[in-house]
């Protein structure tokens, strides 16, 4: 048995890595989080949970219509607003993991940032 | 009076100079189409209204969930599908433009062909 908390540091690291990036969350489409991390500059001014839980239904209705459309599973979403960008990246048929970033911040980063993590952290998913 | 469809030619333009896109077209957020251009090899097989229409409205509910979120208006949507990519950008409260790429294509080009044709669309719509 461990103490370490192996997804906890994966999103930490995220987002320190993540230039303008204030947090990322991973959470189940039913907006449900399983674990997150703000920094803590951030803590106070942002309820990343009600954000993402905001999302995670209109995500789940993306997913359905893209297979319905017969374009296959979604894997990644970003929607980009006047005072934020959300990056999306969809772990499984359940579980998708966002990070916040800032205004004006580029985005590029970020998206490859939770790609290359993104079997870490399915694999903490599956391993618990 | 022109015979001219700057419109049209504007949206052909953007496909014709984005690597592996199908087609663009101009929408409502109701679901109505202004213009579209599909290339003539995929006129056929894709049907770039229904699935304009399709994700219109779940754009307008992202659009309406960023809103109450406080991130102010969304200007780009993508979305990355197994076989497939969506890259939207947002022209107005009324209209969007969306691009849709083939399997495994770079969406960079294209969000920069519909950001920089934006206000030419924009000026078109208005101008009719």
């Amino acid at each position: 048995m461990t103490m370490t908390k192996p997804m906890h540091e994966t999103l930490q690291k995220i987002v320190e890595n993540a230039p303008g990036s204030k947090g990322a969350i991973l959470m189940g489409f039913d907006g449900i989080t399983v674990d997150q991390y703000v920094r803590p500059e951030f803590v106070d001014a942002m309820d990343i949970e009600s954000m993402a839980m905001e999302f995670s239904f209109r995500f789940l209705e993306l997913r359905d219509a893209a297979k319905s459309l017969e374009m296959g599973a979604i894997s990644d979403i970003t929607l980009k607003a006047e005072y934020g960008t959300v990056v999306v990246r969809v772990l499984s048929t359940e579980y998708f993991v966002a990070i916040i970033l800032g205004d004006g911040t580029l985005m590029g980063k970020s998206r490859w940032l939770l790609r290359s993590n993104a079997n870490a952290l399915n694999s903490d998913l599956v391993n618990g």
